[in-house]
């Protein structure tokens, strides 16, 4: 079955394995006429990049970005984009290692399993830079809902989690861990070191939120905006859990603790008519779609590390 | 867009609302040659269907499952299996509060607000009642998957989860609450009857486990098992959260806490020289795979009550 | 794989055989709001009904079309829409003949070779009595695009054509054959009653033409206007050919013989601005797209009878 | 909505235009552990290189593929196969013209009316050179399905038709016009060369053969084996009609004419048990699936040949 694809009407396919010459991604269904450059997409890339601290893994890539089709004169033509990202630091490291013993938590065993045969250097498909690919498609995407802004950090580190009192998204981009709690930082800082050090690695949490999300976005059952979004979640290598809103705390609690209760707005010029909800324990879907665009829809991952 | 499927090569439609005269699922893609009969699908329908306890709804449906093509001389023929459960307890309950005012906690907003119409009758097509197609098409789908056992259960309500040193599955036909631990079990109906009456609900964790499933089985990225399962719950009622085996909690482990080892196995003959897995963190799903047949593969999802 | 559907945004799965009892189809994605009754897609299947005439299979069924779910209040809600229409001359035909032996022609080796397996009562499911519930979905489509009128005529019967200068459309509705030229219809009583006496039949070409189509409908590559045309014409049973606009006859033309000039359009304020185009030899999609709303679309098809 | 893909299982999607840097396919559901290197594509890009005769467009392109991913030490890996051609010959030809005035017979028109912008320069996207895509990937797909021999050719040049009698498939690869009849080949020359002259075009008949179709393969209905083919043949620039086995000569045929016998085959041994055909007037694909793997399955399409 085919499945190196996410989205419908806006659909990007990824291809590329961390070892071979580069990697990429086919977006397809994007609009008309966006204004759209390689200078649109880097910036994201260059927030991934590994090699920039000693917490992340030392590969060096500069991760440039060519775009080798769908756009003319600066804007995008409707035809599908073609994103491509070189491979440059593909070390001569000894995987024989690799090739001969399946290494636990990994997907070695795995693809042997499906396949009986893989591209062992680096992991091949199964490595974590696949997602350089994603995150290509996802500048695309973005400036298709420019209506709707994207938070993503990460709330917590082996267990260590950031005060929601001492957030500040302007913090993100300050420390190398995305932390919005620069507190957490100082703590993390040590506590990645630590893992370090032993050769061992952390489990993490990352959050994102989207605001201005309009109401009405999703499907009502199946193809709901939580089930696209747990679905993209999980398919990245090594998540474990999505939470939507309150998420599993929504199980501990009753029907009227989780309810958003909603009241009429009287000013119905400026919020376009739109109830007032005076809270937001669903994460923005309810009844499968987002019910305004003055609450955020934030679902959160457990992505599990790994040594 | 069109969404009411679930599957790829076995795959599933379903139609219906609460109060309509029906509702239904057309399965299409399903092998040829396998017996099946209204009597394979009935008992999941029987064991769902409501009205049989004070903890339910208290609607009464026999649910019925009708086959109208797609099975001849009581065998599937490869061609689409269309099923059918007719609405008999369509009560002549007023609806013209729900008409005019937004649940909190339902979908009734976010319907007028995608669709700007509603069938608001029992919430229609947001219903619960939904599920009774889904659990006819997973009944249909058990027979294609034979080497696979699937148990589901309650595994926690309103926070109060079962002992896992009690878990007893022949207990979970026994009670009201598909509750394998028969003391949570009767401290449960406490727990449902006083939210009962105080005109509560209580939100809950079902667990899934799945065990035989061939190593190999999903997609190596985007739609990995894990990723299918988690579209899958979410794509229910109600749903905010969804682990994989240890789900949230790899967030607060390490790599090699994480990791799941392997050893040869000595005995090849009656293991398909499959490696023994000395621990499961991963859910069975390593790599996106399921690594072995000897694990399960867990599946949690976080349901939020209504009232 | 699952493959009983048509179509994108607007989708329909149909399922049912020859002598099951019942047939129908899943519309999904279909627009809220639509004013939809039973009245607005039995008409459509009283057109196609058998029995109505001494040329077509004598077979008499009602054809009433019942709308299970999707519908409240008469509009469509946005939710899936379900269509039955039951068997009821399930004549008790001795069948032991098509079981054991394979009708030339006709589906009966093709499934067992494909299945191992087959409703062989009337041709199960390759039986042409499958197109009722396309043309149950047809109805339904209809309303989606009401800009759009389709016509569709019998233009060839056996090889005897119409005469493009006797057409008429008021006739189709007028004579057995939807003969838009009177004296074909005449011709073809005698031609199709020979070949019913002679326990024969005889081959037919279907034309359909679309106007008002806006321009700029289809993809531009693979999923063409003309190629989601002939997908749809080809997957039906029998059909063996389909052309847009020239077809085979563009293959003996040349490149400016075949090309439709198009000049500016003095009155801009009438016509949106489209140019005028003063040929339409390639039925009205240039580039994929259709180029204006003046113009039709037009394919055919060759229907290969069976005796 | 995103429709530059084709396939199911074995899926591709293509990319690039006319005058971009690259154009390229990438191929996702491939089985694992075929052999595959450029020297199994190129060939057939070879086959298809403009400019090597003087009865084609003179544009220069070495149309040299490069495999990106999906392939470790020369075998198939079962992730995406990522294919590039770079353009090379992008002639700085001036295209003032084009991109104030629409080509008749071209898609200019249509893609400005669909997307209110183009890539004007050679065509863009709609430029016939995407079908290098397609060859590259189709080259792929061969190794897939090693059983299947496919044989394609240009059968009428201008209403000019090949003698069947004196049909050589080893002609095709002797003349520019891949003309299996010498006699007609020489007679091709003189017309298309009188047609160029004129600054005329002259449209042409494809047909393909496929032999070894095991038979079952394909969908009973819609996604029939004669639909896909349609759609696929369908879904490039300038093909206006298709027909399977007789195709239109069907319709002037009788039932029985049409119907393809069988009689036992005495030798079982040998024939996997498949009866023996005396007639193909369904092109092999009667009841929507292929009969058996002694018959052929040909489509032609009807290509009109742009100005």
């Amino acid at each position: 079955m085919s499945r190196n694809s996410f989205g419908h009407v806006f659909r990007f396919t990824t291809w590329g394995e961390s070892h071979g010459p580069a990697l990429g991604a086919v977006v397809d269904g994007c609009p008309p006429g966006l204004t759209l450059g390689e200078a649109d997409i880097q910036p994201f890339l260059d927030a991934r990049r590994p090699g920039q601290s000693r917490f992340t893994t030392q590969r060096q890539e500069p991760d440039h970005v060519r775009i080798l089709s769908g756009v003319f004169e600066g804007r995008t033509t409707g035809t599908p984009i073609s994103l491509m990202i070189e491979n440059v630091d593909q070390r001569s490291k000894d995987y024989s290692d690799v090739a001969r013993a399946y290494r636990p938590g990994h997907a070695d065993y795995a693809y042997d399993a499906k396949y009986g045969f893989r591209d062992y250097r680096g992991g091949g498909r199964s490595s974590a830079r696949e997602t350089a690919a994603r995150v290509a498609a996802g500048a695309v995407a973005r400036l298709v809902i420019p209506e709707v802004a994207i938070l993503g950090y990460v709330s917590a580190i082996g267990g260590d989690a950031i005060d929601p009192a001492a957030f500040d998204p302007a913090e993100i981009a300050r420390n190398p861990f995305f932390c919005p709690d620069p507190a957490a930082a100082v703590r993390w800082e040590g506590l990645v070191d630590g893992a370090r050090k032993a050769g061992s690695s952390l489990g993490a949490v990352v959050e994102c939120v989207a605001t201005g999300v309009p109401a009405g976005w999703g499907a009502p059952l199946y193809g709901k905006l939580d089930a696209e979004l747990a679905y993209a979640m999980m398919g990245i290598n090594a998540v474990k859990g999505v939470e939507i809103g309150d998420g599993f705390a929504a199980a501990a609690n009753t029907g009227e603790g989780n309810a958003d209760p909603m009241r009429p707005n009287p000013d119905r010029s400026s919020n376009e008519g739109l109830p007032i909800f005076t809270a937001n324990h669903a994460g923005g879907v309810a009844g499968a779609f987002r019910p305004g665009n003055r609450w955020w829809c934030a679902w959160r991952s457990s992505r599990r590390h790994r040594s």
